[in-house]
């Protein structure tokens, strides 16, 4: 690609086919997340051809974005992406996400937020700090980042709209990931106005909250003393996630969408990014 | 107490306070747990005032029921309940339950079934096999028994009916314990008539339907190869669970309802029998 490296990077910022109040709403929450962290990150230094990427025909092109955390850092990585992609209906699909990774200095949870713009009037919003320990085996823990921070008050808050209804992903292992607090929602609208108004007037503040008290438990929180055992086991778990999350978001339907030639440089470039 | 056990054991299986569809759904889950598991079981001996209890004022009664697997088994008890509780409003709440543990010798995942009639119009529907092992470690486990025994599809057949919900239970431990595909259902009936005829039509297939796929795959399932590692995480794994149901289940609730001697007695059988 001749793009150089500073105009792929704009172009993920500016999220360029989704409409103003879902850009905004991205935007915005990746602003909180470098002002907030600031300089433990280090650049993006993705090849050009990864942080953005089109397939032959024209209809479907994607761009990732990642900021590692400094070796001083408690976060592993920042990760953006999103995915716009012509449907053969006329339509076009919109996948928006941006998830932060810690390292096993910490067992605290990771941050996922994620947008998926099915239609003019259907979106599902999944957002949620996801546990990197087994909630069951650790009630403390569950305690600790679910229950004493009020997190499901926000998916109440959300719960409450006419128009949202509880989302179930088809992959098991999706929902098995995903804390018991998670914001997994369809949100079906009459019409394009009204989800607009939704994305625009009701995301924005839960999204920022959850943030926040990822923010503030667990890339900032207290020191958790993580022993040699629970680092092992911690790195372990993290890394069956993080290949099976490769596995059942990409692995299946990137080759299908990017040819096999584009879809291995983006699969390949994760992989590096996730150490699996 | 006078009652002599077995009179205290017929009020169990009566289901006394629970509508005829209700009952005639326990009675028939019970029979299918109890004729498939036949011989392995021993006869329930709880004292009579465990078997039947209720509050000094008469406005609460229960009924607890267990048989034990037999040394060979690899079910370690089933266990039934119910509770009748008159409420200060008229109305009266009924919980009746089912669930049957396995023993360590296998890890293969319990039994659960609930149903909570808090009112004449109005029930909440747990149903499951609830996982013994850290599904986002375990995705071959995940793969076992829920993804190859397509356990999901009942859920999705119940979720269809207009007057369904999801349900999202209040304590997050029991969300963290129950399965990605739990049948975790409100259902709120436009009147009393139409939610007995969901009780007699539509959960008994799809709560036989998942009893099955235990008994078939749990119960009498492969050998699962349990070593001694696996034994000893499947045994804290397992106690964690007991206390913390106990917790949340009883210890909040039961000395409220039938003060402090009785609720000791029942809270301690359940202790017993969970050996925990």
């Amino acid at each position: 690609s001749s793009l150089p490296p500073m105009e792929g990077r704009s172009k993920f910022m500016d999220f360029p086919h989704v409409s103003a109040p879902h850009r905004s709403l991205m935007f915005d929450l990746l602003s909180a997340v470098e002002n907030r962290l600031g300089t433990q990150l280090e650049p993006c230094a993705l090849p050009p051809n990864v942080e953005y990427y089109q397939n032959q025909a024209g209809n479907a092109r994607g761009s990732l974005y990642v900021r590692r955390g400094q070796s001083s850092s408690p976060v592993d990585f920042v990760l953006g992406s999103w995915l716009n992609c012509q449907l053969p209906t006329g339509g076009a699909l919109n996948i928006t996400s941006l998830s932060a990774y810690l390292k096993t200095s910490t067992d605290a949870p990771n941050f996922l937020f994620e947008l998926i713009r099915n239609g003019p009037t259907s979106l599902v919003m999944i957002l949620d700090l996801t546990p990197r320990k087994d909630l069951v085996m650790f009630p403390d823990y569950l305690k600790t980042f679910y229950e004493d921070t009020q997190l499901d008050s926000h998916r109440q808050a959300l719960e409450k709209l006419p128009e949202a209804q509880p989302y179930f992903s088809s992959a098991l292992y999706i929902r098995s990931v995903v804390s018991p607090t998670a914001i997994m929602l369809k949100i079906d609208a009459g019409g394009e106005d009204r989800l607009e108004e939704i994305i625009d007037s009701q995301l924005p503040t839960i999204s920022k909250a959850v943030l926040e008290i990822w923010l503030d438990k667990c890339a900032y929180g207290e020191e958790r003393g993580v022993d040699e055992a629970d680092r092992a086991y911690l790195e372990k778990r993290d890394n069956v996630v993080k290949r099976k999350t490769i596995d059942i978001d990409l692995a299946s339907n990137f080759p299908r969408l990017f040819g096999p030639e584009i879809a291995g440089r983006v699969i390949e470039v994760l992989r590096e990014v996730y150490a699996v």
